[in-house]
């Protein structure tokens, strides 16, 4: 099988012209096939702020009311994917945005109240993402660019976490490719201390994980975050990177944490 | 050949739900081949008057400076593109949003500064369109929505008239297909008598128009978009029709004026 990698960058990239230049120049340098996937919720937050709405985040999630949503929208499909998009092509790599309602390329069902109503948020069932779709594309010669976006088949964007969907692709893309899905966020690595950015763990696999937990060196936010990894694995994902806007600060390969099963 | 049509709308169906639901169920419904152009100028300026920005605007064109070019970015290719994708998937049509700058589609130039600056837009070279590129997304059964917008092939998007950008798809997929042109703007069509919206002139070739342009029927901004209709039919274009939202209140045919050599 081919490779594909699918790099997931968030906000601490975007906002940083200098990162943002590297991570472009190195995504666009990559072999092969690939996928970027992209956030931009601070960059919302300006916009909001600017209009005099004031952003609504529940234990760090978003509220995504009907207003918020038009906002979210131009903003994750319009403003950043479309400057990601140009910026790629003016580096020769033929990027084409997308959201998961371009082409149903990922369906998503409105999240259900419970004790908390999320508003206009998509959760994505990994099986019925139109992989064969995304999968022309890329044999057409396009570099898939998504903003965090679905939709629900019924006329609605839907806002969704970004991390949720580059793991639903590359489980997804798994049954075309050999899948290496890189997160980049604001730390450079799964960190055996956390406040030394050097403390990188190189690898970890199932049982050091087990290990690194029981011995308290990771834990709370990191422990969903190697879950979500290890299912992915699981699911045919080949490789899953996590590592920091470092990475992409100099010419070097990409550094990071290597996680496998 | 298989037939493709390609269909503008212009902001007077955007600005009504009515309209524009009835747009989207024809639309959708219309079989074989088909593309859609939106623009969205009165929408935008929504968006910059709420931001303390006035719109510039000089002979009826709009000057797209540096903040504007953002906010058009966003409205066209996040805002209005999304929900017209999003409301097209609704009906079992397999949209896909795109900008001149998604897969490097429709290149353009930045335009010269001669007397007036018009800053961020872009003017399309229709040799350049990548046809082959549209062809085979619409191959792989989508239906390409485009906003009005391109890109420089240097990092920017650049502004760029939708009726421009409709005629450069017809011309430039000419080559692969029958194309029917549908530009819908605010009049039913080209008025024997421009007080009275039932005046419409059926059919026009270009023996009519000489006549009409001699006689006054048809005059000032009519006439060069009918001369840009008849160099598009020259370069291939089967058939052009110019219609008003009426074509798209009610479940007849779209009527209008249909242009012929």
């Amino acid at each position: 099988m081919k490779q594909l990698t699918i790099l997931k960058i968030g906000g601490n990239i975007l906002d940083s012209p200098v990162l943002l230049n590297s991570m472009l120049d190195n995504f666009a340098s990559l072999k092969g096939c690939k996928i970027l996937i992209h956030g931009g919720g601070k960059i919302a937050n300006v916009l909001m702020k600017q209009l005099g709405i004031e952003p609504k985040m529940v234990e760090g999630r978003r509220i995504t009311d009907e207003k918020t949503l038009e906002i979210v929208t131009q903003v994750y499909a319009g403003l950043i994917n479309k400057n990601l998009v140009s910026s790629l092509q003016a580096r020769s790599c033929n990027a084409l945005g997308l959201t998961g309602a371009d082409g149903n390329t990922i369906p998503a069902v409105k999240r259900p109240v419970k004790e908390i109503d999320y508003g206009f948020v998509g959760d994505v069932d990994t099986t019925l993402i139109n992989a064969a779709s995304i999968n022309g594309l890329i044999e057409l010669g396009f570099v898939p660019v998504f903003a965090p976006l679905t939709h629900d088949g019924k006329g609605s964007m839907l806002n969704t976490n970004a991390d949720t969907i580059a793991s639903s692709l590359a489980i997804s893309l798994a049954k075309f490719y050999n899948v290496k899905l890189i997160y980049c966020f604001e730390k450079n690595g799964v960190l055996s201390d956390p406040n030394d950015e050097n403390s990188v763990i190189r690898k970890i696999n199932e049982e050091a994980f087990t290990d690194y937990k029981s011995k308290g060196i990771i834990h709370s936010g990191m422990i969903p975050k190697l879950d979500n990894a290890f299912s992915a694995l699981k699911a045919g994902v080949v490789e899953i990177v996590i590592c920091g806007p470092a990475a992409f600060s100099s010419s070097h390969p990409i550094s990071g944490t290597s996680i496998h099963l």
